[in-house]
This record gives structure tokens, sequence and C-alpha cells, in this order.
């Protein structure tokens, strides 16, 4: 039996998010139905993230168990090629029994994109929070400082998430406008259930002026998700990378 | 009676093109419907092009008759509030009874872009034809120059058009390779049914090395559909720009 691991691509926009469902469609069984026909076998797929309905990934880490003799390279090109336009491997290799996509993950790295002008964009809408109030990145620079290291992150956690414990170590959390869009990338060991969409949802709110940069460390301390701010639309979060000690 | 042009934006991917038809959703029935709600009147949308199913816009031009009194800057925000993610309104003016979106254009840009690389990206897909084999581009440029300026164009023309000439101007026909993207931009004083994309066709013959450089001036001159390459897939073409003599 071969394990193998892939990285996959996805535009989550037409999914009911990563893992499979009852009664809606979801990247998990997409997967998994196409792949069982091109490897004449049941497929289970494991993965690093349960991304949500609407968010895209650059870097899901998924792993499957087959007994095909297809070489790697072809295997790569053959998935891509019976896979939608809205999915896509951008690589695979072949790991231990052993290796799990969550459990062995040190950290993920999630991008969150905002395009703030007037105008929306068809092109750009798809993949970004569309905010027309001018925000300070100074301001949410600042407020996301006090986010960083390891704190019990309970005020930025929707309800709907079974945890042991909701303490987690950030240790990069950077914002860079690039003209009219505003990036947040942000790596942890791990993330509560809608972790990065309420911290975005709250920096927002700073950059907008409603909210003071010094609230931060306040909301962040009340460990009580009413005192942090909105949860951002899933459409600007991506899963860029998982990151695993090798 | 104000007569409004708009800019419009469009992802053609979930649409059957611009025009208004029986049986299926076009960008025209999107606006017409939504502006009709917003302008409490029915809307009559006129355009500078058919753009067919699946192709995309930056710069289509439409034009309305209204009565309704909002400035053009309210307009231009309460449209965008209203429209869909995948349609946007870039700019809005007002223009003569007189004129007319199509027939007064002198001009129009396309661009045409190809993801030239092995792996598929959903991100790029969507907007670009991906095609595996690496392109000479140097080859395509070079069949290009053929094409400019004036020509029966006919062998670039699917069948379903209607048009008294097949004559046309072609003023710019470039090729430029940005790493693994390849976009075509073509200006002509207008274009036949499918011509963009059955011209694009037949450069990636060429740049494929399945067609020699010299047949192009043979195509060209036999005012034969099938002499010419395939069509082009929908998904790469945009239509950029639309000029006018003003």
């Amino acid at each position: 039996m071969r394990h193998i691991r892939l990285t996959v691509q996805y535009d989550g926009t037409d999914y009911a998010g990563f893992q499979r469902q009852d009664n809606a469609f979801t990247v998990q069984e997409e997967l998994e139905n196409r792949l069982a026909t091109l490897l004449e076998d049941d497929v289970q797929i494991q993965s690093a993230s349960r991304t949500d309905a609407g968010v895209h990934a650059l870097g899901q880490i998924c792993t499957l168990k087959t007994e095909t003799p297809i070489p790697l390279e072809g295997l790569l090109t053959a998935m891509n090629h019976i896979l939608p336009q809205a999915v896509s491997i951008a690589g695979c290799d072949e790991v231990t029994p052993d290796f799990h996509p969550q459990y062995d993950a040190a950290g993920k790295l999630y991008s969150y994109r905002i395009l703030n002008r007037h105008l929306p964009s068809p092109f750009i809408n798809r993949y970004a929070w569309h905010i027309e109030t001018p925000l300070n990145v100074q301001l949410m620079q600042a407020a996301a400082r006090t986010l960083i290291g390891e704190h019990d992150f309970a005020s930025f956690m929707a309800s709907g998430g079974s945890v042991k414990s909701t303490v987690r170590r950030i240790d990069r959390l950077d914002l860079v406008r690039e003209g009219e869009l505003v990036e947040t990338r942000i790596r942890a060991d791990g993330f509560l259930y809608m972790m990065v969409r309420i911290i975005v949802g709250t920096l927002v709110e700073i950059g907008r002026g409603d909210r003071d940069v010094s609230e931060m460390a306040d909301i962040l301390r009340a460990c009580d998700r009413t005192k942090a701010g909105v949860t951002a639309p899933p459409q600007g979060l991506c899963l860029v990378r998982v990151d695993y000690d090798e």
C-alpha cells in the first residue's frame, strides 16, 4: 500500500468547504469521487485543514492510500487531467504510513485579502473582501502586534469548534498594502474555528477608526467572543501553506 | 430623458454571453433586471459587443435611457451595490441621444491569455487557456504580423455571423510572454464572429510547431474557415476596451 501526499489548490467559491458533508458538495467529495475513478478503488482523503465554505487554498495538504502502480509524475499529470477547473494538484510525493497531514502539522500560513477602494471588481471580489472605507493599515498593524505570541484566543473563536485548549501561538501576523489590496498574512501553530476571519474582522474595525488600537489587548484578555469584531467573509481567506517538521 | 453610458466589467464564466436570449441567463438580462429595480422602470441595454458565453470584459460599453434624477456619482455607487459579484460598473457618464455604443465604435481591443505550463491553476484557468506544450511565442508573433492591416478575414470567421463584408483592419496584434502567461492583444476596427478565438487557435498551432509560420499567409488568402486552426476556448478572452472618436 502506497501513502501519497498531495498539495491541493482550490477556488472554494462554489464548494461548501473542504470536509465531506451530507447534503452539500465539498472539495473532499470532489477529490474522492474523481480520484476513485482514476485509481479504480475507493479513495479516502485526510487533510491538514477543514477550510470553510467559500475559502480558497493554495497549499492544502492531503493524504490518500492507494495500490496503484502509476509513478508519481504520471499520477500528478493524470490527477490534474480529471479534476475540474476549480481544483488542481500542485505536487505529490510518498510519505510513511504514520504521516498525518493534520496531527503532524507544525504550523499553517493563511492569507486574507481586502480590496480597499470605492469600486468593486468581478475579478478580484471573488478572492477578496471589498471594503470601500479607506483602511488605516498602520493602526491595524499596531493592533495586530498585540496578538503575536502564545495567548488564549477564546475571544477569536466562533462557537461550533470543539477543542481542549484555546491557547495558540501566532508567530507571524503582517499586514501589507499594495495599492488597493490589503493583505494580512498570519502564521500560527494552529487555528481555532473562524480565528483568522474574526481577527481580520476586528482589525478592520480598528482600521476604519471604529475602535481604538488599545482595545485589542482588552479583547484578547476577555476570552469572550462577543468582545471581538465581526467575522470577515470567507472569500478573502486562503490557506497558503502547511508547515511540517521534517 | 437621460442617456447614460456605462463601462461594464464581468466575469463571463457563469453567463451564456452578453446578449439576451430565451432559455439562458446572460449579462444583459442580469443588468436589465437589476437596474430596473434600482431605476424603478424598464431598462433596455445596448452594448458595443456581444461577447460569447464564458468570455470576460474589463471595458464593455453599454447605454441605457432613464428618467432617474440620481446624479452620476450616486448612480455609480448604487448600481455597484445592487449588482452581483460577477458584474460591476467601472464608470458612467451622460451621452447625447444619438450615441450608439456599437455603431459609433471606432475600434475594440481584446486580450487573450494562455497559461503555458505543465500544471493548471484554479485561480488562473478561469481566465486563461491552459496549454501544457511549451509555445514558441516568437514564431507566433512572426505569424501574427501577416494579419496586421486591412484584409478579408473570412478564414477567421465561424459560421453563424451575418455581415455584409468580411474585411476588417487589425492595427495591433502583439504577443507577450510574462513567465508562464502568454497574452495576445489584438485591436481592430471590428471583429467577425469568433475572429479573435480562431486567430489565437491558429497561432497556437504555429507556436506548438504543428504548422509553419508561412502557412498564415495561405490561410488568410484562402478565405476559407476550414484552412484556419481550432477555435480557442472562451475563458481566455477578455474585451479590454472600446474606442470611440470623440
